[in-house]
């Protein structure tokens, strides 16, 4: 027996770490009730009141120190545009979440990256490469997330304490994925977030809001200050307020299906790495690292061919890398099939296999 | 007998030029149909093709040339953080909309601005002292906006044609109350938008979906290609795009709006110039400023004690100024009874009537 069996639509997308299962009915049916009361003609709160009362019974974060923004992403590029300049210096890991990359780039920063190795069964970096560079690169801005995406390991609390500590600029620490890890740095710092900290969370993963674009910041006092002037004030629509702080009360929901994507998640990587040349790496997160013993281009096109969409990714790495999202179960499980036929055809055309 | 006569709050909001009518029942109808097949948990379009379909209809622009954004206020953001470096020169008016100023100060501009001055009945600027700025200053970007907020004047189309052809830089005409002046420079130019231009535009006035956010410019090819690099691909939330796109087909329930506005606005403005003292000048939009022969502090609290909130404005011109917006007819004509009431408590304290 299958509980989550019906694709929603004839293609697969387990490109873009979606949470694969849409909205709770009742929510909808309590936004229908909503709109009536809602005036679609005035602007939205600019303080977003009830969001962030919701959020901080959510998260124990005070209220005043959450920042509201249209997804992560806007926040992460309001930080950009309020102190970074030409030159300045930014660091991340590397590979990184891709908007990294792309903000550095579009602000002309000075991306300094510390290199991510494959270690066998998982990824590691030097810890103390990361501070080395706090130390002596300065760099204005410091973007870390755990889970890390698209590796899913999850960096050690210890660590990112330390980092906190030697930043001598703004420290971001990025939590998208910290409800599938149930872990968050919050845990590890006694009393208020020191003035140039801020944790980046978002109901995009998880909460399953992606379409409705909500990301908060729980922020020391400094990096609150920059993203409230830096931000519009209407930059939160009414319908996402609304929506996301209704999700909120789904609380039991959201740990079902934190459940379900971690269940098939572990699956998933075990049935890969059963495939010979295939690895799979262990997550704490809702996408999974694989490595294929196959060039990317055939295996693309096949994945293709069959409505199957996964994210290929461009890394230092030998071999043919993607971050595969958890879908439902049957998702994944018409994904593995593809790749243990794909293999099993390959295995009659030897000059396409490429060794790892 | 008055068809438009109940406000919907006790408070009164003629400060923020929304449109007092909320959206039409029947559209609010739609959306709780289309709810059941909106998927919240997956990323909006990140090309909003459906609104832009529905967007290039109604305006005639090509859609491709289309950039939507989370309100005009992004749009304006983006083309800051995409061209603007410390020192860069950017031309307004002077007063203008208040964002121009914020966004000035943000990305450290150095924003040149050209005096608007109160002619008798009517305001105006040097055009010669704009096209001089042009020529001399070289700003690298022009932000004009036509009706120009907070005068209600609309700019000349031919003096906005030379504008475009001399500036240096990116021109950015703003067409956010083009509806109610029914004029665009669309119309004046012949041919395809130049790579340099673009035409703001929002749902947040005429269309009355403020809470909704969703600005758009039409773009000549090269601001077109630079919104494109800089905006996160999920700028705008797909209840927005949805929202927005069924919005577009009750163009004569906004026609019907738009005339409605009109009418009040004008009976405001003359009845306004018959109380002694005051005076409001001609508007194309829907606001009206406003000259006050009364300090400013006593002005507020009284009006801010029956509830009703206007904006004050801070001007290099004698007198007290605010912008009103123009709401139902019974929310302008309290207002209208709040400057008499005043007007005529004043006269028996001379102390506080200032001379104009």
């Amino acid at each position: 027996m299958q509980f989550y069996n019906m694709p929603s639509t004839r293609e697969i997308f387990l490109n873009k770490n979606e949470n694969p299962f849409d909205a709770p009915p009742a929510l909808k049916e309590e936004i229908r009730k909503s709109l009536s009361s809602l005036r679609l003609n005035r602007y939205p709160d600019p303080d977003a009141k009830a969001l962030k009362a919701a959020l901080s019974e959510y998260t124990g974060f005070p209220a005043e120190h959450i920042v509201v923004g249209n997804g992560g992403d806007e926040i992460l590029f309001l930080l950009f545009a309020a102190l970074i300049r030409e030159g300045d210096r930014v660091l991340t890991l590397s590979p990184c979440f891709s908007e990294y990359n792309h903000l550095c780039k579009l602000f002309r920063a000075e991306q300094v990256k510390v290199p991510i190795v494959v270690n066998g069964k998982r990824f590691s970096f030097s810890e103390e490469a990361v501070l080395d560079v706090l130390r002596e690169a300065s760099p204005r801005l410091v973007l870390l997330d755990s889970p890390h995406n698209p590796t899913g390991m999850l960096l050690r609390p210890d660590f990112l304490l330390k980092v906190i500590e030697h930043s001598p600029g703004i420290c971001l620490i990025d939590e998208a994925y910290a409800e599938f890890s149930r872990t968050s740095i919050l845990e590890s710092i006694k009393g208020d977030l020191p003035r140039e900290v801020a944790v980046l969370r978002t109901m995009s993963k998880a909460w399953g809001l992606a379409g409705m674009r909500v990301g908060y910041a729980m922020c020391g006092k400094h990096v609150a200050q920059v993203l409230n002037e830096t931000r519009s004030p209407f930059n939160v629509n009414v319908m996402s307020q609304d929506i996301a702080k209704l999700m909120l009360s789904y609380r039991e929901w959201v740990e079902g299906r934190v459940y379900a994507i971690s269940y098939i998640r572990d699956r998933f990587v075990e049935e890969v790495n059963r495939i010979p040349g295939w690895q799979a790496f262990e997550s704490t997160s809702n996408f999974v690292a694989v490595r294929a013993p196959l060039q990317r281009q055939q295996l693309e096109e096949f994945l293709l061919q069959q409505g199957i969409h996964v994210k290929f990714i461009s890394v230092p790495w030998e071999g043919t890398w993607m971050r595969v999202t958890v879908g439902k179960e049957n998702e994944t499980q018409l994904l593995i099939s593809a790749f243990s036929d794909l293999t099993q055809q390959a295995e009659g055309f030897p000059s396409s296999r490429v060794t790892v």
